[in-house]
């Protein structure tokens, strides 16, 4: 991971929806890629803030009082500790940063808990 | 700072040439945009990686053994301690991500040294 990374090329190597892959690290975070389609699962994280700037399409995170409707070129870091629900009707492509170790689910766990995997 | 950014909406608030602008936050790295034109200074960072992400047109990082040639869509991390110097012979967008508190100019300091505003 000491070259540069094309975002568009490393979606491409992603399976479905809500699998996510690691492309580099910036000190102890992670940058994290990820295809959305449908809705993900209510969860926050107690302990970060978290970092989504959409690549392609359109991306909504619900949160308990409103929705942010995020387009091409747009971000939103959802404040640690606040529930949070991504969703989008059709495919976009998204840029997480979170700390390693993160879980994409934070404190909701269940099926979509994906595992660290670097692509 | 809570609702979404838009990053070329920012970018449009931007001066002249390596006036970084802080757009956000994520928990104790802040988000930055610049506008890259012509060469900037040797420099680097001992403390931290540092994060580039090129929104629009072409970016060179220099490195002393290398260049990286990033174009829009494309990111790199300059590994912290090592020397790198951005360059772009017309004007290209990115977003830099960083600690709070980290200088521009890293070690080098001079008359590129800014100030971190929010914008």
């Amino acid at each position: 991971m000491d070259d540069k990374v094309n975002l568009a090329e490393k979606i491409g190597l992603l399976g479905e929806a809500y699998s996510p892959g690691i492309v580099g690290y910036l000190n102890e975070y992670k940058l994290v890629v990820v295809k959305v389609r449908g809705e993900f699962v209510w969860h926050k994280h107690d302990d970060t803030d978290d970092f989504f700037l959409v690549l392609r399409g359109r991306l909504t995170i619900q949160l308990r009082d409103r929705d942010i409707e995020l387009s091409e070129g747009e971000l939103f870091v959802v404040p640690r500790g606040v529930e949070h629900c991504p969703k989008a009707d059709e495919e976009a492509h998204v840029l997480l940063i979170e700390p390693r170790g993160t879980v994409n689910t934070g404190d909701a766990g269940g099926e979509l808990t994906a595992e660290e995997v670097e692509i």
